[in-house]
């Protein structure tokens, strides 16, 4: 089994992106919008702002008490109007699920986190969208450095393939699955509601999972695929201790690759939120040029 | 097996649709742009033209040659600010591809094909879209029939249920996924790609297939699970005759349901494309009023 260096790989993207950011006077912005007090979402936020301060991107925060969202509504429109702002995101998670009729809201021109219904439709119309979210910007990331590691294209590598993605948010699940059926992925969504998850396992290729519990455990691995690939991307802490919904003995005979938590996507979406802030960075240059 | 009877159940919605329109002193327009000259494209225009008539809908349809795109954009541009006009539809199939970036300029008010990326988004988002296509409406309104015949609401029907659906166009599969995923199916998204799709078909509780090859038979119907509910949504003419992705007789024995070609879908299909096109026309007196 080879494991994914997210951290490596998360390191050398930043590092590139760095430099190319030093050619500018300018530096590009992204405001971030926090609703609440989550504790999740509060290191979230930090870890952006250092790393923004690390490579030269400049980091709003704005926080807002639960309830405050005709304030909310109000800042999103005059930050989409401000040319000096480039990326827009609402951190999750917030308190409750009020925070989801404020996604569309935001510009699809400056949503760096890929949430609104537009950027979503043009992944599963097949057409160029404005940005791919994060998280799901990095699990392609690491399919396409699979795919460079064998030596095939990553619609090569992808074609046919079975893909069980077990996550079906709009953050994770919907986005991930429009991409890899758009390179001709068989694609199955499966949720909490799904039964017989590990009949699903076993004629599954690849596994991205995100689920915050325990998912492969050694009482489930012997339905693994040999040789499958295993993108995790779960998040819990469990005694003070940050694991995914993987246990990666479990799976060290089976999988050919895994991407671990930690050390895997997280870091790695990280980097692609600072890509995607420095991409619509370009755009709207391109615009005013 | 108990066959679901889409002729009988769309004339009967045909009608109360015409009872319903005879209230209205002026009459909902649908204008349909037909590019090329397919055989297919120009029945399924005439049997529309022929609905509308009967039940009190006006069809205009303006045809373009091939190649014709520029006259075709200005039209729908057209067609979106005309007030008389309530739905605009682009008839598939065409010849080529290249209608593919017209279908973004409709407006997504008149879309009721529910074909933009737009209105594709929101089915993924979560959110009330505009409109629901005509085939993903028919094969909602045959799985919501079932459940109402085991007296369960749809969403009990189908919360856990595993369904296959081998089809990932925008005008089937791919609409009709999200629908279902946000009713809390497991959704497996298969197609011409797809390897060993009898190993999808032994764990799936509905199929929905639309492919216009066989895809069931007495060759692999043993690979069906027991009580399977298929909904067959497949064209295809075989010396003469119509006929779907299924052979009637090799489901007999395993399903508890199907929805057949001829007379199941198609039908349907045409009677949900005259129902969103009156709720267009009452969205517009409801915006003028």
């Amino acid at each position: 089994m080879q494991l994914i260096e997210g951290k490596k790989l998360s390191e050398k993207l930043l590092t590139d992106l760095k430099v190319k950011l030093s050619a500018f006077s300018e530096k590009p912005k992204l405001a971030i919008i926090q609703i609440g007090d989550e504790k999740p979402s509060n290191v979230y936020v930090s870890i952006k702002e250092k790393t923004g301060k690390e490579i030269g991107i400049n980091i709003d925060t704005y926080k807002y008490k639960t309830g405050d969202f005709s304030f909310v509504s109000s800042k999103i429109l005059e930050l989409n109007n401000d040319k000096s702002v480039h990326g827009i995101i609402l951190q999750l998670p917030t308190p409750g699920n009020e925070i989801r009729p404020l996604l569309d809201l935001v510009s699809p021109m400056k949503d760096v986190d890929g949430l609104t219904s537009s950027n979503l439709g043009k992944i599963w119309h097949n057409e160029t969208q404005e940005f791919l979210g994060a998280t799901p910007k990095a699990i392609m990331f690491v399919l396409n450095h699979i795919a460079e590691n064998t030596n095939i294209s990553l619609r090569e590598f992808l074609t046919g393939k079975n893909v069980l993605i077990i996550n079906h948010n709009i953050l994770i699940g919907k986005p991930i699955a429009g991409k890899l059926l758009n390179l001709d992925a068989t694609i199955t969504l499966a949720h909490s509601h799904t039964k017989d998850l590990v009949q699903h396992m076993e004629y599954s290729d690849i596994i991205i999972t995100a689920t915050g519990k325990r998912i492969i455990t050694q009482e489930n691995n012997m339905h693994l695929k040999q040789n499958v690939v295993i993108i995790d991307s779960g998040y819990s802490i469990n005694n003070g201790i940050v694991s995914g919904d993987v246990e990666i003995e479990s799976v060290r005979e089976k999988a050919s690759w895994l991407s671990p938590v930690p050390g895997g996507i997280g870091p790695l979406g990280v980097a692609m939120l600072m890509q995607n802030t420095y991409e619509a960075y370009l755009n709207s240059r391109d615009k005013n040029h």
